[in-house]
């Protein structure tokens, strides 16, 4: 049996942002139909000499996508000084009609433009019609995914503001480098109505305050957004905290907010909402529902315009499957993949 | 970055038994030792249309070792009736002090090698050390691998006897077919001085009462060797069952057994003890050990002529994941594989 294998540099050549988004909607929405199964996440520390984490998310979907498989994460910090990369992966994709294999992969791009996608569609839900000003908090190398998926998917978009909590260097080097990236990368168009900014750590707060969506994409684990920072009406798309302790935003905004999950079984185990349930800050009953029921119209998103909403998006494996799906049948369309027998 | 691919018919050029079997006593002993970490298990079965089963085991190995990955295996029943293979799957390792991949291969062929090596393992570790009489229940595709690593492991063993649950014919087509499969594809020395025979449903009890050592390796989820069958003496490495509601063998032989496991948490959840575990035969505390306590000698296994002894053998992911490494090493000494880009 032969079946491709597709490197990270053939992903960046098949994939395109606009149809991944598709992609992941998708599967939200059959998700909120009852037509997947997320399977239990696996995730490991390694400690000692070697220092690194790694997950496996697995899967299936049905309806008549029929698609299941697992992908494995590794992040090996220590790597950089070897010159090696820290982030890396692979992606198994099989028929679920036959649990034949479909593919094999790269996981860590597929891994990121998925991720931007489902904290643009957090944005496309939860966020009011008229938001147009985008705060990014965190300038590492998932964030340029959120900025491409949230300006292909909401042209409304005219102001993204880049904040690192760790170097007003990082995040001005970040944002000067956007244009470029994002009419390169991702092919974004109308960028010359965007206006990139980046905060510093002294105009963080008043930044954020001043913005209508904002996307967390950082690996931190104590609060970087106090409650005090988010105006009424705002809609927070916390994408970074898929580990058990992680967290990137004040607890106290479980409490005013309408929260949302992508998986809530998922989420109060690994995501955002994990410690302020653990802290009794909310229950599970507070949660409003899942994305996919507010997009499929069977639960209200956002009530009114002073709302604050909360999109706690750990990432599903369904996302990557149907991404891998869209790589594979493109590859074979344009002939690209490596070919291996199996 | 380049790994490489191996697919089941370069893994039957690269693995042999005897490496096998001393990669899986190794992982044993290390596991003995705490340089493992099994993760938990991930199991679905598929239903409807297209029934099957899937599952994920995932692990690693640290000491002087250091791997881990994970292999997913599907087996869908119906493919038969369409000239697909019903069991298939593949295996990703890694580098466990860098999270770089190290390669992808077919899993089906490997997890049948280490299969076998580990119902071997069993009976060198718990069987009379004068034990030469074997009986295999099961005539399906893994039963010759338990054979073939039994007879490489234990060159005493001059009777073998197999016996098929659901079928007289088919287990004499495969005892006729053993002599000819165990050379040529397992290179197996010495078969001059083995006799193989076929059991039929009528004498299939005496045949087991007269054997020193038994391997149970069906996808049987009602016992299918009663208690009395089984004379003071023997052992049993029941090999079968490993998803939650496989049963091979009367739960009463557990209350007058030394029960050992591959891995205590697993075997309790998916093993052949699940169900005496569920229905109160036997609690977590009268199961003496695992296998790789006893290979070290810091717990005893057998203790006389009369015990009678029982091995557990769900399957571990580091057995996948030694096996693979092997295969890995020798494909690069033999410069085969397929090298890909990832």
């Amino acid at each position: 049996m032969n079946i491709p294998v597709l490197s990270a540099a053939e992903l960046k050549q098949l994939l395109t942002m606009d149809e991944v988004i598709a992609g992941v909607e998708t599967v939200y929405r059959l998700k909120a139909q009852s037509e997947t199964d997320v399977w239990p996440h696996v995730c490991h520390r390694f400690t000692g000499e070697h220092e690194g984490v790694m997950d496996i998310k697995s899967g299936a979907i049905g309806g008549t996508v029929r698609l299941h498989g697992a992908k494995l994460l590794n992040t090996f910090w220590g790597n950089a000084a070897r010159n090696l990369p820290t982030f890396t992966g692979l992606l198994m994709l099989f028929d679920a009609t036959t649990g034949l294999p479909l593919g094999i992969m790269d996981a860590s791009y597929i891994t990121c433009m998925r991720t931007g996608a489902s904290g643009a569609l957090g944005i496309k839900a939860f966020a009011r019609a008229d938001a147009s000003r985008l705060f990014v908090m965190g300038a590492g190398k998932q964030a340029v995914f959120q900025i491409a998926a949230t300006l292909t998917l909401l042209p409304q978009f005219t102001t993204v503001v880049i904040g690192d909590p760790r170097s007003d260097e990082q995040a001005e080097r970040f944002a000067a480098s956007l244009p470029h990236r994002l009419a390169s990368e991702f092919n974004v168009q109308g960028l010359d109505g965007v206006a990139f900014r980046a905060a510093r750590q002294d105009t963080m707060a008043d930044l954020v305050r001043g913005s209508d969506a904002i996307i967390t994409i950082t690996p931190a684990t104590q609060p970087l957004i106090p409650d005090e920072w988010v105006a009424p009406g705002t809609h927070l798309s916390c994408v970074g905290a898929d580990m058990p302790g992680k967290e990137e935003v004040d607890p106290a905004l479980f409490k005013r907010a309408r929260v949302f999950a992508d998986d809530l079984e998922q989420c109060s185990h690994i995501g955002e909402m994990e410690l302020p349930l653990a802290q009794g800050v909310i229950s599970r009953d507070d949660v409003v529902g899942e994305i996919g029921d507010v997009l499929q119209g069977t639960i209200p998103g956002r009530m009114g315009n002073d709302d604050v909403t909360l999109f706690d998006a750990t990432g599903l494996a369904l996302l990557d499957l149907i991404t891998a799906k869209q790589a594979v049948d493109r590859a074979a369309a344009a002939r690209l993949g490596q070919q291996v027998e199996i």
